[in-house]
């Protein structure tokens, strides 16, 4: 089986719809070994990667490194804040320095939009971007169509709405990126102050009534409001932005079709979504997660056979 | 070999006196695979442990992850603060995120009393509680029953008493429990203040005079003063306790026989216990340590042995 | 093979002439195994290490981690502030504790000088400094000369300056006891309040000119400047300092020879050293960060070939 079109997974940008599909297929695979008992597989047994974050993320820094386990690979965790790197060594410097240690792939979150890029353009290793600022996510973007997928077999001509802060997003972007290149319908919606005004050229529609939304898709990815994010002011406030674009059961009840209900985590429950219809069956946040350490394992072992 | 009566190990009340001796000739087993040059047992090959604390805790969690470990496990470390929960995620959601990337088992410690039972009724996974709040600390309980055992070949009948602040510890109550539970005879000592009013109930002595509570005991446990927790006001200060309740080689020397000397650890010496008494030969200490590892393996084997 | 002649690695004064040679051949066989596609041995199967870290370390601790788990021992991190040793628990008990749970190994950082000595004296475990306050740091001495023997074929009769703080520099001692034990010649060179009193003992010489040092050279192995210890003045100031001890390329191509650059990292670019210097021919940092997994591989593999 060849590898992938690209060596390093940055953005989904990188990824064409049969590279897409490849991971898609590859993850089947590994879904399965999943639901084994043994849940480990020998495919990268003397790999060793790198997870290096520069900003906290317990939730996918520890998907990524179950998926390394799981694929036999030897792991080391970098836990840095961009402030004691700024303290005086470069990007540049940290990685090159941990790569002269022998590692052969690095798996990185940074604040910075692009930090990925400018890295792949430096150092001499294989690199996979767990989200870099308001940028790209992209294995988050690839689990989101996975689990799709896995709902209805097919991502192609299904409708998506993404509800939230699309502006400061890099899962809405990522998800927009992703589920245009396997043919479905994207839509955006939230409050005009958290719409990106380029938002027309990606070739998604734009709504700003939650209830319309909801009428017109098959899928609604509510993304979680970053609280812990003070720079972002909510418009008009986080109340209003509840009663304005919050999910609820009520809500969800009264729509024409049943649709499917997602959210990348944490969830703020009463906030973006609440309790009863994040635990509905409508709801696929689970399946999400679970489906999250089936990717990173394929996109990691797609990879990992086209290292030089 | 049949397992436990219990699906998790959340307290010591879950246990009957049959399981705690099953525990104990397991941990036998593994004390002695410790002693090996060769100190690893495949038994939990292919089971993911995750260990999750809510808390700081050095000694305990260390003691966890090289039981695992050496059982063979696979081992993912998960450190929060209570803080960052309470940011927006619930207990649940972050257990059930964890869950859903295919983890066997969770050791929890967390801040508040019951955070376990409660997580223990709302996801699928087996928990096993090393420490909620001023709760329970089983694991703590059994090794220090299991060293009481292996000094004196029993814990029927011994007298053991439990010196310290009563009434803040989670040591104190799974101990209590356990050694009741085995046939010892317990006495608690201590500042009035520290002693809580329900302690009658437990069926244990208590007793405000350290020279009376040592000339009638087997064994004294001598509890750790929270010196870190600021909001533990101690009666009538630190430097009246050590005076009162502190223990010195001139009182050890004293007594009419020789008893045995524990603590929990991390030790402050000379607060509640003397450099020379903690270093003597009636000091079991380190004993308590090493018996920590063995007993966790025998409660992790046991339990996966019972998952469903 | 016979092992080393000391069963601890506390410092480059353990080590005589025949030991680092012995190290170094053993390091050359690590480093070829290092550069197969397969980089594990078997050699420290069932041998467990902790990692005491009571500094923040990310570059030595990680390169610690990889040599251990390429050894395929066990590992263990531990990481502590000084500040929470201080809070109750004594270096010795957080140590002790740590060996009761059968860990055979302990690679400690502590920012006391003669901490590693001290806790040898009084624990039971083989004890390896991985940097001890402005004290020694001898795997990066061992790491360092590995790298000029690697340059030139040997490192007796070389020519070795190191520049900068020489004062508060555990690496700068140990590098000097290393070179000169090897039979190096060695040069200090920095501002006067910055190279300490009793230099002239070790029978190296004193250079405050450093064009002059740099043409007496063949080596050049700048240190950091410790921007993020506020206790040390920089004479006269930062800025003065790189002007008259900072190395940059027009200074490099006027020197008389074609000399070799060494850092110790982490690098201040534009500080001690600019980007062209680091980046050029002339430099073997990466070299030494490399040579770093392979040194310390010897290191523990030998050690563990003496435990008792």
């Amino acid at each position: 089986m060849a590898g992938l079109s690209t060596r390093h997974l940055l953005g989904i940008k990188d990824l064409n719809r049969n590279d897409i599909e490849k991971i898609f297929e590859t993850a089947d695979n590994f879904k399965t070994v999943l639901n084994r008992p043994i849940k480990k597989v020998p495919s990268l047994r003397d790999v060793t990667i790198a997870n290096i974050f520069f900003e906290n993320s317990t939730r996918t820094r520890l998907s990524f490194e179950l998926a390394e386990k799981r694929l036999s690979a030897d792991v080391v965790n970098f836990a840095a804040s961009s402030s004691s790197v700024s303290k005086g060594e470069t990007l540049i410097d940290t990685v090159n320095n941990i790569l002269a240690m022998k590692v052969d792939m690095v798996v990185m979150r940074h604040p910075y939009a692009g930090a990925g890029i400018f890295l792949s353009k430096h150092v001499n290793a294989q690199i996979v971007n767990a989200g870099d600022g308001a940028h790209e996510h992209p294995t988050q973007a690839l689990l989101d169509a996975f689990s799709i997928r896995e709902r209805y077999g097919d991502v192609e001509g299904k409708k998506v709405v993404i509800v939230g802060d699309i502006l400061h997003s890099r899962v809405a972007l990522s998800n927009i990126l992703c589920l245009k290149q396997l043919g479905a319908e994207v839509m955006v919606c939230g409050p005009t102050t958290l719409i990106p005004k380029y938002i027309g050229s990606l070739g998604v529609k734009v709504e700003h009534d939650l209830r319309k939304a909801l009428n017109w898709c098959d899928v609604a990815n509510m993304l979680r409001i970053q609280l812990e994010r003070q720079d972002i002011k909510y418009f008009p406030s986080l109340r209003e932005y509840t009663m304005m674009f919050g999910l609820n059961k009520q809500i969800l009840d009264s729509l024409d079709k049943e649709i499917t209900v997602m959210h990348p985590g944490p969830i703020n429950r009463g906030v973006e979504i609440t309790s009863d219809v994040a635990d509905s069956k409508q709801s696929i946040i689970l399946d999400q997660v679970e489906n999250g350490v089936a990717i990173r394992m394929a996109v990691l072992y797609l990879l990992a056979g086209q290292a030089v």
